[in-house]
């Protein structure tokens, strides 16, 4: 808050005057609008910074990753919360984004704060033997606790995500110091853990967004925004094909009434 | 539901085995990741219907012209949410959804389905004369009523997004009945209304995603997706020159408590 | 907005000093708690005038109608939510409530918004041959449209809360005009439907509301703070016998991937 | 789940079939409505246990006390989104509520847990004494820590609702040992830091949660219900004296456009 004058809002994002619109500094019309893809776009709003067409890549390839899985839990609240009021479309995509917590689609965020955490604070090795070492290092230092994005619930033989997701940050030469650390983490955790474990799409997707420079308190936000257009498919598909009503008539007729606990 | 066995639930959206993943009928990985922009996605989930390279930079296009319009009333509400719930930012993405209603970013809506209505019912004209008629008809009809995406309260003289909008579609050839609708409106409004209005941008962005075969019950959607990529913009700028408790604060030492009206 | 000086805001509601906080120009500490009902106390935020014990006992019975219905979908979306994300009760309670739009909690504001269009415009009857009339000609006036509250897809012979919400009502000496028109429509409404159809409880409570003289705009909101209570009651009984899981499992395992229509 | 047979979802709570409704085993109609309180039946919802009248004196008064505390963030961004969407009361109320998490609304929450994670691993004092060491005791403990409950930003002199709770538990005779251990808190903080602090209102609210056995996941959910019946009063203050949109003016004349910080 300025000394001595009102308070004054600044913001780098949109902004207008009666004859124009800026956004991110750019002329909107003329500069960005039929020239910045929307991946790009988000990129660039997140960071002020514009993303090379390789980071844009790699960020539109963890936005595909993250977009749908399916009935999730997420997917079925947008659908019921959809059934219920159906004049509000805002209020069946936000219902579905609270689900976005810390269980279903946390783990993008969890991994990507985890390994930042281990290489702030440490010079970082410069070949593979020094990242696994700096990976079996931290595995033993987590004991029992588990290792965000490690471990899958269906894909236990590896999940097809992680590679192709390395593949591609290889490609367009963007791999950093959390994909090295936590791509060492899937050759070393055998050792200390006794079993195998696969590295998960989720976390892989984590990872690769904090290489990229991305806000780790945000990182969540970004599985939030793919899954955002994965929901308005969900909503798509629930206009031509209803499936919410069945789903709570399955519950509904399946309900039996149980005298309180105590009384 | 099927008949004499137990209810399913199709889906032909995200869905997984052990050892695949696939999307939309695609292997996630192989074919998705990597190859596909998330704007072209985000519409490839809404129609199941995969967009040519021009309609997606229409698309894409119109989500970058909704993405963010500076401190809207839904970016100080993400904001103010953020600050008093650091802990959940799918709750600070959600409460600045929830102001995706009828007034801020309904127009986008309500211009789509208010074209759609005036040609579902009627023969297509072939040429502007054609189509200059048939809005002057549409403004008629309406009497005192507010033509959705006719006015703007700044761009009085004109909304740079309107003209770049039209500009690309033509260039991509896609160009249809809803665009050229409200073109002819903003040509022949005049001549009923007495006074010249500007086309602004949300309607004609409306009329380009009915244009593009989107699901009119979900153009509103499509807003929300745009905006969705804002709200993570105004997030992260402020994690980095936070605002929202000098609002907060110009409020609160501005506040008067007077004395309920009745007792 | 004061012209020439700062803008102030005013509110009758809640307010502090270093050494007070008042609640609707009361001490808050001395005069409101342990003194004022939690359903009197919504009734006196809302209208910012005091309920007679009456009027409490009528609200309150409303609330009570309206606080849960079991597995509803807006039950369902509260408890996957905090499925997914334990961390954030408030999305959990947030998400649920954001069912409560036209279809299945509207009912209550539906219903009163019609019959206070109904007396709106007109001479108020001064008997029951008088209220039946008017209601028999607004019964007509109807046609094919759904008369808000009439009708029941369970209580076909009566909702068991109808009775007893006049029978408060008139106890209390509260029954008004919304209530009177209600009941001549439960009367009449055979005469020019051909079927009779029981007033619902949701619609009764609508009249019961509108007749206690709360504002029309958020009668939902009434039926919003109910349910806060009821979902408050789901989420603690799905921390003691969790159901959320097998929920989504009776999805996910019926779930069937289907190929997208067009390719 | 059933072995061997099919899901099935048992709830205590609402229960209906054609010519029954119950909730929580009772008859809704004859025997809960118009005989219930509101503030009595959200707590039996809850616990499942029907509260005596002193306990639900005592959870109404922390209901009071929460219930509005003027133009919080939360009021603030349920009239903004009121303004945004008028059309979606439940979006504004949800929006409100989203702001209920750590930071404003979550002292609550976080006083009753600490309190209780002290007297759960221990054998419980007997007198001012006992309570005095054991508060002592925990003082030390937190070092650094903040104790949540302790210190107020406005009433440093002392938060009027603090001693009226404990005045009224104590009149109801369910002071229990979160009270306790809390008021000795307040008596012998000071000889650890050496500064004298306040027990807040918020603080002692979740003492006196705990003590009424509610249960300690869902603290922050009674804050939340509070707060709904305060935001529909902010709500309908919004609908006779609109502020909402003085408060996005005096952002929006205020805003102030800055270049992105890399380019």
């Amino acid at each position: 808050m300025a000394e001595g004058g009102p308070v004054t809002y600044e913001t780098a994002l949109g902004a207008s005057t009666p004859d124009t619109i800026t956004l991110l500094g750019h002329d909107l019309a003329k500069d960005v609008m039929g020239n910045v893809g929307f991946g790009e776009l988000a990129f660039w709003l997140a960071t002020q910074r514009r993303p090379s067409p390789g980071e844009t890549r790699v960020f539109e390839a963890v936005l595909a990753a993250l977009a749908d899985h399916g009935f999730t839990p997420t997917a079925i609240v947008s659908r019921l919360t959809f059934l219920s009021a159906p004049d509000s479309v805002q209020g069946a995509l936000a219902a579905g984004l609270l689900g976005g917590g810390s269980r279903f689609l946390g783990v993008t965020e969890d991994a990507g704060r985890f390994l930042n955490a281990v290489i702030s604070g440490t010079e970082l090795p410069t070949d593979d033997d020094g990242w696994d070492a700096l990976a079996l290092e931290t595995v033993k230092a987590q004991g029992k606790a588990r290792i965000p994005g490690l471990g899958h619930h269906v894909h236990k033989n590896g999940d097809p995500r992680t590679a192709r997701l390395f593949e591609i940050a290889a490609e367009e030469g963007v791999t950093g110091p959390h994909l090295k650390l936590f791509a060492a983490i899937g050759r070393v955790h055998p050792q200390a853990l006794g079993k195998t474990l696969p590295l998960n799409g989720a976390g892989t997707c984590g990872a690769a967004l904090a290489d990229l420079g991305l806000p780790l308190e945000l990182l969540r936000g970004f599985a939030l925004l793919a899954r955002t257009a994965g929901l308005i498919g969900q909503l798509a598909e629930e206009l031509r094909h209803p499936v919410a009503n069945d789903i709570f008539l399955s519950v509904d007729t399946n309900t039996r009434s149980v005298a309180p606990p105590e009384e």
